[in-house]
């Protein structure tokens, strides 16, 4: 018997994206154990609760030990066959619905999860504006870029477009990006396609050895991904971004969520959709 | 006094977006209440807990309601500096923290959520993978196409681009997506170039109104975006693709985590970071 392996089952009545979240967070927690992961979605039958309860009580033998249900199903029928499961059943969602109710003095609508599940408004905000930060990266389109919530700038592979997309995809924010290259340095001044935009603009910047790394793969043993060069044009886009006053963040520790949640909060921007 | 609108905080020492994702999900079983949503993310010092309070205070006293707190704080010094706010304390993680202690019997690390807060080999795992999205959009590269997890087919404008980028994102998947044209459907037969990777496709397919208003956007009054040419191109790739076994969802009501979570599961891929 291994006391340090644990199965772990992220279990919903949608896509379970939630639970996982949620659940392997807390599994972080408790870092001397080594945990296998398994998400089992779309449980919204009886009879597909009733199959999740066998590959939990089969991983439970396998493991000699009890595994972790973190559990966002709704429908209480489901939950009390995944309960009977030998494991430790965690509610993610249920257990919060009764403080819910008796403080806002409602009756839940018990039904399925329902953030994501249903294409309202919400959805096509957020394609909407995967699609603007895909036909607005990398300065490639500026005719309406007046349409953009924010413009991220920095030096070429600095992480501009994930950050771009991440912030279409999760907060429906139309983000699009222009990059800072050596004749923008060499004049020390903005690309003039940015003067109208001056407001919107917001900057990243990254460590030198991690962006020649970065090159590398591109470009491997390129003058673009030297060293001497990747340092120089991130001293120098920093310098032209603190000249114009444009507030910028350092992605080479960050991942994209954080970076995403700090231009959404230092630039103001408000969630479009959830 | 309209008891029918409330506030709602996601309050985390991380990024919130765990929070948001379960709060969110939780007020929609309350469709009756108009909530007002707002995310308070790094909440780290005590003074930023206290500036959390004002804020909430502040919010109980315009809505005359108090306000629902959901959230996923591990210091348990700040959470109860936020819990002396007029409002329901929602706690989204510390709750669950003992009946995991006492499962596992070891004592948690108490240190904050790091899910996505170290750039470790699943930060790394994911950028590659939306970076190989991008690479290979739309067919414009196929020399590694071997690399890919799946490669998702489908006619033009289909949704394939925000799934791809979404299977990598959130799940480190390598998606690449190739487009099914006319002279596909022409020859009744897959392109030549997906030959080798035949065990790797799964398809998308919409409604033909639907795809109509979406193409239309793009190139207006065309042939292309005319409801003739996108029946006939959606009965035709769905023709192929049952000819050749091809597995295949339809877009037209799924969100996206809903689609990514399908391919995920009947492609049998497993999830390659968090």
């Amino acid at each position: 018997m291994n006391t340090n392996t644990r199965s772990a089952f992220y279990i919903s009545d949608r896509t379970g994206i939630t639970a996982e979240m949620l659940g392997h967070s807390l599994l972080t927690q408790f870092e001397e154990v080594r945990f296998n992961e398994a998400t089992l979605p779309f449980i919204d039958t009886p009879s597909k609760a009733n199959e999740a309860v066998n590959q939990i009580n089969q991983a439970c033998e396998a493991d000699d030990n009890r595994p972790l249900v973190f559990s966002t199903l709704v429908n209480s029928k489901l939950s009390s066959i995944v309960k009977t499961a030998n494991a430790l059943y965690i509610d993610c969602f249920q257990v919060f619905i009764a403080p819910m109710e008796a403080e806002l003095k409602l009756k839940s609508n018990h039904s399925v999860g329902r953030s994501h599940s249903n294409r309202g408004s919400g959805y096509s905000k957020r394609m909407d504006a995967v699609n603007f930060a895909l036909a607005y990266d990398d300065g490639q389109a500026v005719k309406d870029m007046r349409e953009a919530d924010v413009i991220l700038v920095g030096v070429s592979r600095c992480g501009k477009t994930p950050t771009c997309l991440y912030l279409g995809m999760q907060f429906g924010i139309k983000a699009a990006n222009f990059p800072l290259i050596p004749e923008d340095f060499e004049r020390l001044a903005l690309p003039s396609t940015l003067d109208a935009f001056r407001h919107k603009l917001f900057g990243l910047t990254i460590r030198p050895d991690r962006l020649v790394r970065i090159r590398n793969e591109r470009r491997p043993d390129s003058k673009y991904a030297s060293l001497r060069n990747c340092e120089s044009e991130v001293r120098l886009s920093e310098a032209l971004m603190k000249q114009e006053n444009i507030d910028y963040l350092d992605t080479t520790s960050r991942s994209i969520e954080e970076l995403a949640t700090v231009i959404m909060q230092r630039a103001k921007l408000k969630r479009q959709a959830y």
